[in-house]
C-alpha cells in the first residue's frame, strides 16, 4: 500500500508545536518554556527498483522536488508532477524542499514506484535512514493537513440570562463553537466553564473568545475545553441558535468494564472518558488551561493506554515529539526526572507492544538522552541539579531542591538504567547492554549503602551537604517499590514506616497519588487500594465530575474545589492523570501484563475478592483478552494470544483462542 | 540605535536557502546538493533594564510573541502589541515563536527598551548568546521581508524577428523583465541569453520564463542573468515595450583604478562589475545557471573583496551560510577542500577587518568544522576521503581520485590548523591554539619527510598504495608556495621544475589559476603574470566580454567558446573567479596587506614597473589608502591609517592622513 513518507519525527514535531502554542490563559497564548524543534526544510527519500517496462508515474510533495536516477537527473519528465522511468534498475531518489511550515513528505502510487516504509531517507548527507509513515495512504490526504475529525454535539441546557444565554453541553467535551445563522454586525463574546461557576463569571473564566461577525465567522477559531459556555451578543450580533463540533481521536479498540456495581461502572466510564478527551495528537495532561505535553503526564498516560484504548500510535507519537531531536541542552520539559521517565516508558512500550522497528528507529536517541543524563551525574551517578534545572519530583510538602542528591532522582536512574541495559540489548548492542547494566548496579548499591536507612525503615529524602539528611518523604518510597529497587524486607518496611504511616504527611497530587497506589497494590494492600477507588473517584462523581480533575480534596466543598495555582479556576476538571482506575483495575486487579515482550505471552494474576461482579475486557499487542468474574467463577478467554493465569497458588495455562473457565 | 535582532545564523540561513533554491535549468529548478539548515521557530531574547519610571512600548515580530520579566508574566498588556512596564530593575525576556518559514526576530524602540546588539538569546535551554542583527532599524523593515534593491535599466537595442523580438541591454546584467502595458491573453515566452547565439537558439538556452498575461503579469518572477533576451509573442499576448529592473547590492565603498592603458583599465573595470554580479546576497560562483554559495569560490570572492568593496557584511554572510547549524556529517559542499578553505578564510577575516565580535560568535562553530576535518583523518593527520565525500582539489589532467591521501588536501589542512591556532589565541583559548598549532606542524613535517621529493624539486601529488605517487601536478605545487608550506628553496625548486615548466599540464580553470598567478607573483615573476592578465582578460574582453567568464580558451573562437559541462551554453560569462586581478593588482602589484590583524597597520610593497601610470584607491578595514604612481614618483596617501611601504630595498613609514611622496 502506498504512503506519504517522511523523515522520522517530522511528523511528531510539526504537531507538537502546533499543540503546545495551543495553551490559552484567558484570550493569550502562553507558549512553551522549553526548546521547540526546527522542520527540515529538504529532505532526500530513495529506493532501489528494477522496472520490467517504462513506468510513468506521479510524485505528490507539499512544496517542490526533484529526482534523479542514479545519481543522475535521467528523467523524461511529463507534464506537470509525472515523470517517465525507463525499464531497468534505478536507484530512485527524490529531493523534497517542503513549503514553510510543512515537513518533507512524498507520495508516489503506481504500478511498481510506490512510496512505503522501505524507503530510505537522508539529509543530503549520505546518511540514510528508514522513512516513517503512519497510514496517509491517498495523494490528496497529506500528513501536512492532518487535523482530528470533528462530530456534532448538541447542547443539553440552555438558560437566558438578562445579559446572556448559558449552554450546558451535559458533560466536559472539547471542540469549536458554531453559531448557526449568525446576524448583526457586532461580536460574540464567549466565556468558557468546565463547571458552571467559571462560565458564568466572566472576568475569572480561564478561557474567553471573541467573534466579530462582520468578517462572515460562524465558528470559533481553536478547539477549547468546556461544558459551559456563556454567550453575550454585543453590538447587534445574533444567532439562531448554537451547537458544537466534538473533537476527537478515532480509536480501534476501547478496553470495557461492566458490572452491576453502578459507583464501580461510573468510576470506569469516566476514567475512559477522561483518558480519551486528553488523547488528542498527543497525550495531553488535560485539555483546559493545562494543553501541554508533558513526559511525566504521558508516562501515567502510557500506563492507562496500555489497559484500555492500547493505541500504540498515540503512544509513540508523543515518545517521538518529547524525545526532541536537536543537539541535547536541557532536560525534556525542562525537568530532571521527566528524562528519566522518557527512558523508563521507552522501554515499556517495547514490553507492551513488541514494536522492534520503533524501538529500533529510535534507538539513538535513546541512547542520546541515557548520555545527557549520565553526563548531568557526577562520578558515583549522582544526578546534579544545575542552575536550570527544573527537579520536580512532586508538589507537596518537604520536597526541598537544595540538596546534593536525592535518592527520588537515584531510583528513577536506577530503573532507567536497567531498562536501558534491555533495550540494548533488544537492538543487539552489546557494549552499552553491558555499560547501562553497570551502572544501574552502581546505582543501585549507592541507593541501598547511602540512601536506605534501616533505623528508620525507609529511603531518606536526599543526601544535603555531603550527609544523609534521615528525612522521610512518601514520593522517593513509593518509587522504591514501584520500580523495584526497594527489595521485599524493605518493601514491608516501608509499608509499615511509611505508607501507612499517617504521621509521614500525605501525598496531594493525584499523580504521585498513581504511584502509591500501585505501590500499595505491589504489597497486596488490593482492598484498601479498593476503597480509594470508590471514595476518592467515586467523591469527584458525587461533585458532578463528568471526567476526572487534576486534584480533588474531600473536605472542599464550594468554589474553592475549582481554584489552583493561585487561580480562581485554574484547577484542570479533566485531567488525564485522573484516569488511574485504568490501570489500576487492569493492573492490578486484573493482573495481567506481559510475561515476555510485545506480549507474546501475558500473564495474569487477578485479585478480584473486593468485586462483587466483573466484566472486561483488555487488550494486548496480540489480541483481547476478556475476563468474566462473580464470587462463584471465572471465566478467561483469550483472543489470538496465549498465557498464564495464577489463582491463589495455582497456575493454568490460558490457550489461543481458548475458554478457561474455573469455580472459585 | 534600535535594530530587529535574532538567534545568531537564522537570518543567513533562511536567505541562504532561498538564495540556492534559485538555480535554473531551462524552468526547471536545480536544487542544491547538499544539507540545507532549519529555522528555529522559536527563540527567547532577553537583557536586564533598569527603568527610573513605568515604561510603554510596543513589540514588533514575524510570529506571536510572550514576554516575561524576572522569570515570570508581569506585564501589564495594552492594546495590540503594547506592554507596559513598571519602574524598577527587570530582566526582561521576550519568547518569539515565527510564522512558517520566518526567523524569530524582535524590535523594540522605545525610551530604554530598545532591542540592539547587546540582547541575548537562547533556545530555551538557558544556553545564552550575543544576538546577531545587521542595519534593520525600522520596525516595518522587518529582515524577513529583505530583498536586494531594484533599478530600472533600458535596452540599447532591438532587433525585430520574423518570429520574436530580441532585446539588448548592453552588458551582462541580472534582475526582472517588466512588460509594459501587457495586452491580450496568451503568454509570452522569454529565452534569456549571456550571448546573442544563446537568447537566439529557443532549445538550448539555458534560461526561459513564460508568462501568462491573463493572470495579470507584466513581470517575470525570478532574477535571471542575461545580456539579451528574445521575446515570442503568442495567442495574442501584446505589450508596447519592456525594460528590465536591475537588481544589486548596494556597497558605500568601492576601489578604483585609473590609467592611460585602456585595456587595463577594462579589464579592471570589467573585474568590478563581474565581482559585483556575484556579490548578492551572498557570494555567488556564477548568475547564470550556477547560483549557489560554493565555499571555494566564496574563498577567491573574500579576497577580491578586500581589494574592491571591502564589503565585510556580505563576506561574514557567506561564511555563516556555508557553516550551517546543525551537527556536522559532511562536508561543506560536499568537498572536502570546501570546509578547509572555509577553515582558512576565517581566520583570514579577522586578518583583513579585525571584526572580533564575529569571530568570538562564531569560534564555537570553527572548532566545530575544524574537529570535522580532523575526525575524517588518520592517525597522521593524512585526510581519508569516504565514499560520500567529494574531493575537488581542481578541474583537469592527472587528478586521479583513488589515492591513500592528497598533497593538495595536506596543505590546505597545514595552513588551515596554522589559522586555527591564530584564531584560538585571538578569542584566548590556549589549549586549542596550542593543539591546533601541534597537528599543524605534524602535517607540516610530514609534507615535507613524504610528500617532498627533492629528485622532482615539486610535491608529488599523492600516497597511493602505501607509497608516494612521484606524480607531479600543478595544483599542490602551487598551493605549498601561496599557503607558505614550500621553503624557499622549495619554491624556487617548484617555479623551475612545476611552474615554469611546459611538460606539466597546464591548468584549465581560472579557479585553480588565481592560485598560480598569486604564487608566481609571489616567487617574483610580476612581469609575467602582468602579461598574462593583458593577454587572457584582454582576451576574454576581444570576444566582446562585458563580464568575465568561468573559463576561457584563446584557441576557441565560434560557438564552442559557450559551452561547458556537455551543455552547449553551460559556461557562465560571470563568473566570480573570473574577476582575480582585483586580487592580484591589489595584493601583489600594489602589494597591499595588513600588517597587523585588521589592518591596525598596513603594509605595501608595490611592484609597478609593468604600469606606465596609475592611480589606485584600496580599502582598509581602517581607511582607505590611494597610490599616485608614474614611472617617475609615487605618492600615498592613507586615510585614517598607517603603514610602511617598501620600494626597492627601502622602507618608509606612512603617517595617518599625511602624504608620502617619493621621486623614483
Amino acid at each position: 500500500m502506498a504512503e506519504w513518507i517522511w523523515y522520522p519525527g517530522e511528523f511528531e514535531h510539526k504537531y507538537v508545536c502546533e499543540v503546545n502554542m495551543r495553551k490559552y490563559k484567558r484570550n493569550h497564548v502562553t507558549m512553551p518554556i522549553w526548546k521547540v524543534a526546527p522542520l527540515y526544510p529538504y529532505v532526500k527519500f530513495e529506493k532501489t527498483f528494477i522496472l520490467k517496462e517504462d513506468e510513468e508515474f506521479t510524485v505528490f510533495t507539499d512544496g517542490i522536488c526533484t529526482l534523479e536516477s542514479n545519481g543522475r537527473n535521467r528523467f523524461v519528465r511529463q507534464a506537470g508532477n509525472k515523470y517517465l522511468l525507463k525499464a531497468g534498475e534505478h536507484r530512485l531518489a527524490v529531493s523534497v524542499y517542503a513549503d514553510p511550515g510543512k515537513i518533507c513528505t512524498v507520495f508516489i502510487d503506481s504500478k511498481t514506484i510506490v512510496t512505503d516504509s522501505t524507503w530510505e531517507c537522508s539529509l543530503m548527507d549520505g546518511i540514510l535512514r528508514p522513512v516513517d509513515c503512519c497510514g496517509f495512504s491517498q495523494a490528496e490526504n497529506t500528513p501536512n493537513a492532518y487535523k482530528l475529525p470533528l462530530v456534532r454535539r448538541d447542547y443539553v441546557k440552555k438558560t437566558q440570562e438578562k445579559e446572556f444565554i448559558l449552554y450546558d453541553f451535559g458533560k466536559e467535551t472539547f471542540g469549536y463553537l458554531c453559531f448557526q445563522n449568525p446576524n448583526g454586525k457586532g461580536k460574540l463574546k464567549i466565556y468558557y466553564g468546565e463547571s458552571e461557576d467559571e462560565a458564568r463569571d466572566f472576568d475569572f473564566c480561564e478561557l474567553l473568545d471573541e467573534l466579530s461577525l462582520e468578517n462572515g465567522n460562524d465558528r470559533t477559531q481553536l478547539t477549547k475545553a468546556f461544558r459551559y459556555v456563556a454567550v453575550q451578543k454585543t453590538d447587534g450580533a445574533d444567532y439562531d441558535d448554537i451547537h458544537m463540533l466534538y473533537e476527537y481521536r478515532p480509536f480501534e479498540k476501547c478496553a470495557y468494564l461492566k458490572t452491576q456495581d453502578e459507583l464501580l461502572q461510573k468510576i470506569w466510564d469516566t476514567s475512559i472518558y477522561t483518558l480519551d478527551l486528553n488523547r488528542r495528537e498527543f497525550f495531553l495532561d488535560g485539555i483546559k488551561r493545562d494543553r501541554w505535553v508533558w513526559s511525566g503526564d504521558a508516562t501515567q498516560a502510557y500506563l492507562m493506554n496500555w489497559y484500555s484504548f492500547f493505541d500504540e500510535d498515540v503512544a509513540r507519537k508523543t515518545q517521538v515529539a518529547l524525545a526532541g531531536k536537536e543537539e541535547i541542552t536541557q532536560h525534556l520539559n525542562t525537568i530532571v526526572d521527566y528524562t528519566l521517565y522518557w527512558l523508563i516508558s521507552f522501554r515499556d512500550h517495547y514490553r507492551y507492544t513488541g514494536d522492534k522497528r520503533f524501538i529500533t528507529m529510535w534507538y539513538d536517541r535513546f541512547c542520546q538522552l541515557a548520555d545527557y543524563v549520565l553526563s548531568c551525574a557526577d562520578e558515583k551517578y549522582r544526578i546534579q541539579k544545575r542552575k536550570k534545572d527544573w527537579v520536580f519530583i512532586d508538589w507537596g510538602k518537604g520536597l526541598t531542591k537544595d540538596s546534593d542528591s536525592y535518592s527520588f532522582l537515584q531510583i528513577l536512574l536506577c530503573h532507567a538504567m536497567r531498562g536501558a541495559s534491555e533495550v540494548a540489548q533488544i537492538v543487539g548492542d552489546a557494549q552499552n547492554q553491558a555499560r547501562f547494566a553497570g551502572i544501574a548496579q552502581s546505582v543501585y548499591q549507592d541507593l541501598q549503602e547511602n540512601y536506605y536507612d534501616h533505623e528508620l525503615g525507609a529511603f531518606i529524602y536526599s543526601i544535603k551537604d555531603g550527609k544523609p539528611d534521615r528525612v522521610v518523604l512518601r514520593q522517593p518510597n513509593i518509587m522504591a517499590i514501584f520500580y523495584g529497587v526497594a527489595t521485599k524486607q524493605q518493601g514491608a518496611a516501608i509499608c509499615e514506616s511509611v505508607l501507612l504511616n499517617e504521621s509521614i504527611p500525605a501525598l496531594e497530587t493525584p499523580y504521585m497519588r498513581f504511584y502509591e497506589l500501585s505501590a500499595l497494590c505491589m504489597l497486596g494492600k488490593h482492598s484498601l487500594v479498593y476503597d480509594e477507588i470508590k471514595s476518592y473517584w467515586g467523591g469527584m462523581l458525587n461533585e458532578g465530575a463528568t471526567s476526572f480533575w487534576e486534584l480533588y480534596r474531600p473536605e472542599e466543598k464550594g468554589p474553592e474545589r475549582y481554584a489552583m495555582y493561585n487561580y480562581k479556576y485554574g484547577k484542570s476538571l479533566c485531567h488525564a492523570w485522573g484516569a488511574s482506575p485504568l490501570w489500576l483495575i487492569g493492573r492490578y486487579f486484573l493482573g495481567l501484563e506481559p510475561a515476555e515482550d510485545g506480549y507474546r505471552k501475558f500473564k495474569m494474576k487477578p485479585c478480584l475478592e473486593v468485586f462483587k461482579d466483573l466484566e472486561v475486557k483488555f487488550y494486548t499487542a496480540q489480541g483481547a483478552v476478556t475476563v468474566n468474574y462473580n464470587k462463584k467463577r471465572i471465566s478467561i478467554f483469550a483472543e489470538n494470544c496465549e498465557g498464564t493465569v495464577e489463582i491463589g497458588d495455582k497456575s493454568y495455562c490460558v490457550a489461543k483462542n481458548a475458554i478457561l473457565d474455573l469455580k472459585l
